[in-house]
Order: C-alpha cells, then sequence, then structure tokens
C-alpha cells in the first residue's frame, strides 16, 4: 500500500519506519527537511518523497500537532487521492474528529486512531519502531468510517505490533484518556515539581517510576490538556479527592481507614493486572 | 560472621538468602514455623536455628514491623552477645531509633539501616535474593553507633548488592522518605482508587507504571504512615499545591503558565536521572 506520513516526529518516523519493514511504499513529508533527508538516507522513506505523492496514496496518516493536521488538511486536500483513507494519530479526539469531518472532502474516508505509545523524547532522531510492541491502540468511530477501512486500519495497527486494538467514540476515548494519560502525567510532573531538592541516594524505584513521564514535551501536552480541559479538570478533581480523604485518614489518625484505602486500592490493581 | 535475622517475611528471608550465599552463617526466627522450615530445607538458614543462637551472634538484624521489632528487644536481648550489632530495617526511623536506644543493653552496639528497595508480594515465599541489585541503601547515624559498625554494615549491604550507601540522621531520613517514598505510594493508591472503571485497552505504559505500587502490603504501609504522620502529611500539601497550581492554570486556559510548570518538572527529572 502506499501510504504518505505528514509529520516525521517521533511518532511519524517510527510509524515510517516500521511501515516500511513491513513492505508498504512509504512516503514522508515535515517542513524540517533534516528529517525528510534522513529517512530517504537510511532507506524507509522513498526517495522523491513530495507533496504530489499525495495524489497516488491509498492512506495519509496525520502526525503533527492537532491544529497544524487540521490546517494541513484545509491547505493541501485538494491533492487527496479520491476514496483515500485519513487517520491521524492525535491524542484528544472529540474536538479533532468533529473539526475535520466538518471541513473533509466528502469522497476521502477518514477512520481516527490513538497509539497508547510514547517515549520521553521527541523528534525523528528519537525513532524507534519498537515502540509499539505489546501496546494498545484505539480505533476512534468517525461519521464517516468504512466499515472495511476500520479492518484495513486495524490490521495496519497490528502489522506495527500493537497487541490490541479497541474501538471507542471520540468521547468515551476522551473521557479514559484524561485520567489514565493526561491526569498521571499532570501528576508525575507535580510530584517532581514538589520536591525540595534531590538527595541523591534517597530514592527507592518508586519516585523514579512515578516521574519518567515527567520527561514530558510541554508544547505537546499543554496543548492536549487545553484541547480536553473539561474532563481533565474533572479527572483531577477525582483523583484530588481520593488523596485528600487518605490524608484525612492519616490526620485523625484513623488506622481502619487507612487499611481500608490501601486495601482497596491493592485489590483494584491486582484486578487491573489480570485484566490488561 | 554469625547473623541472626529476626522476622522471616519478604525482606528478612531476601537478606538470609543472600547473607547465607556470600559466605555468613545465618541464623533466623520467625513465629511463623513454616517460614523457618522452608529456610532450613533451601539451605540458606542453619538447621539448629533457635533463639539461643542469639548468644553467639555477631549481627543481629530486625525485620520485624516497628513496633514488634522493639518488643523483640525487650523480651529478648538478655540473650544477645555483649558488644554485638544490632540494626533494623524498618521504612521510618526517628521514633523507632529513639526507642532502642532508649532500651538497649548499653554493651550492644546499634547501627539503624533502610534498604531502599522491595517487592509488590508479602511473604518468605516471595523472597528474592536479586531485589538489592542497584539500589541505594540508608545508614542512619545513631548515638552509640561504633565508628567500625558502620564500615561493617556498610560492605555487608554492598554484599548484598546495593549499589551506593549514603549516611544520614534518622531525621533527615524520614523527611525524604516521606516525599520519595511515603507520598508516592499514596499517590498509586489514590489514582488507583479514582479510577471508576477499568476499560481494557484505555491505558498507555503512565497508568500501569503510576499505579504498580498501588499493590501493596496495607498493614505495614498503614504502620508507616502513622508513625511518619507530620512529615508525610506536610509532603502530602507540598505535592496538592503543586497540582493545584497546575489544575488553576488549566481552568483559566494559561497556556503560558502550563507550559512553564510542565517544562520545570521535565527540566528537575532530566536532572534528577543525571544525579541518581
Amino acid at each position: 500500500m502506499k501510504i504518505f506520513i505528514v509529520g516525521l516526529g517521533l511518532m511519524g518516523s517510527s510509524y515510517a519506519e516500521k511501515l516500511h519493514d513491513v513492505g508498504h511504499d512509504v512516503f514522508g513529508y515535515d517542513i524540517q527537511k533534516d528529517a525528510i533527508l534522513k529517512g530517504r538516507e537510511e532507506g524507509y522513506i522513498a526517495f522523491d518523497s513530495d507533496l504530489s505523492k499525495l495524489m497516488t496514496s491509498d492512506l495519509i496518516i496525520l502526525a503533527l500537532y492537532a491544529n497544524d493536521n487540521i490546517e494541513f488538511i484545509r491547505t493541501h486536500q485538494h491533492l487527496f487521492k479520491s476514496n483515500a483513507l485519513l487517520t491521524d494519530i492525535s491524542g484528544v479526539k472529540h474536538t479533532v474528529v468533529n473539526q475535520i469531518e466538518a471541513i473533509l472532502r466528502p469522497d476521502v474516508d477518514f477512520v481516527s486512531h490513538h497509539p497508547m505509545a510514547g517515549r520521553a523524547k521527541k523528534g525523528f532522531q528519537s525513532k524507534d519502531k519498537t515502540m509499539f510492541i505489546q501496546s494498545n491502540a484505539i480505533l476512534i468511530q468517525t461519521k464517516r468510517g468504512k466499515e472495511y477501512n476500520y479492518a484495513l486500519l486495524s490490521n495496519l495497527l497490528i502489522d506495527l505490533g500493537f497487541k490490541r486494538v479497541i474501538t471507542m467514540t471520540p468521547e468515551a476515548h476522551d473521557q479514559a484518556i484524561a485520567y489514565t494519560s493526561q491526569l498521571t502525567h499532570a501528576i508525575a510532573s507535580s510530584l517532581m515539581n514538589g520536591l525540595d531538592e534531590v538527595t541523591v541516594g534517597t530514592t527507592g524505584d518508586s519516585f523514579k517510576e512515578l516521574t519518567r513521564i515527567a520527561n514530558i514535551n510541554e508544547t505537546l501536552w499543554t496543548n492536549l490538556f487545553l484541547e480536553n480541559k473539561e474532563l481533565l479538570v474533572d479527572a483531577m478533581e477525582s483523583f484530588q479527592a481520593q488523596l485528600e480523604q487518605l490524608k484525612q485518614a492519616i490526620i485523625h489518625n484513623d488506622e481502619k481507614n487507612i487499611q481500608d484505602i490501601l486495601k482497596k486500592g491493592r485489590i483494584k490493581r491486582e484486578s487491573f493486572e489480570k485484566n490488561t
């Protein structure tokens, strides 16, 4: 299949290299010419990548920041092949999906998706084609998505290495992600920022683990936070209420209540381990 | 050296097996006879372990819950060898160290320590002699600790596999641990408890990582939380203030402020990675 990837950052480049490996013709585009040159040099991006290749591509993957994806469609969709499939990898869906559905040419199909994988580092120089192995991917239901295109995209994600592909509405996706992904990044960053001074040698695995994702691309995540603002604030408040409840139990020496809270967390975590 | 380990749970058994491996004579005691029997069967605990072996042991390691350690000293210190070294592995130090110093026979030396390593599971059946590899250990300054006994214990910890042994006062230890260990466990538990429902397939690495330690021994950690109550509540409030500040920036669409907060966290985390 001819696949055109827009945006050769960490994610776009990793898609490009792996999709090339499994036998597709991959074209890539980025305003940073370095990324294209490097991709050509290493062989995973076709030598003659340029925007005219949109005209013959069966699948277009948008891997820019959400607003730039919309802008790319506005500016270049006259080049899209009729009946091509468009997809995007943005981390927040309800706004992006609505906007794309509103402006996209009617003869181009659209199925959104979200790869639940990432790395702390950014840019094509950090690409890693093994990044998707054992990860989850979410297909996002759209108004126009044709059934065979959900199947096509799902198979492609399995080829990339994802272990499970599930389908959700944009709204259900954004609610789940607010808690399991955006809140966790907000916590990691706050935990790191609240540390007065790092005393070398006093940290165990737990602090290292809980702050790994504080190493964040702040531009990307600020966008994601603001795009999903209401649901993220709800998620933060739900977590804040839990932590405050535990703190109050500690303040009041309520041994029984602390044990119950910790036990509930342990049981939920054990069940989570079994089910994921 | 003859080493007597009191309490053959996860930690005590792991110490026993590894110390046996590096050539010490290890005696072990536990009110659960299963643990001793199993240790004898597998060969890492001397066959004739019983409390009378305290009389010839050069090092006594207390690996019970903090209050049980105190009780063990009260009841059995008449059996301790004169000039033996006593140590304990409790997770909170200022109260325990004070209590031990107040009651311990004057002819027995005492240096406390804290192994910054652990596992989610408990009990001797979960023992793992590789647990300490690449971890940090903290030696705790006591009033009576003789210099050569700090050296002895430090060398023993390096033999166990720890990569770094640092020395702190009980108070400095408890303040550091409140933030980097107890707060992180409180966060993991609260994060797990605040999740309404686990939608299989919607979680990425971050949620898994931040909740791993919610799989907790709730009896042990309730004790640890209450023993270090004031410092832990301070740590929780310091973290709560950071998270609230980020939430307010999100609520007010303050893009610049959100970026600054995330950037600060990223830079602190990068520096932490370099220094630990």
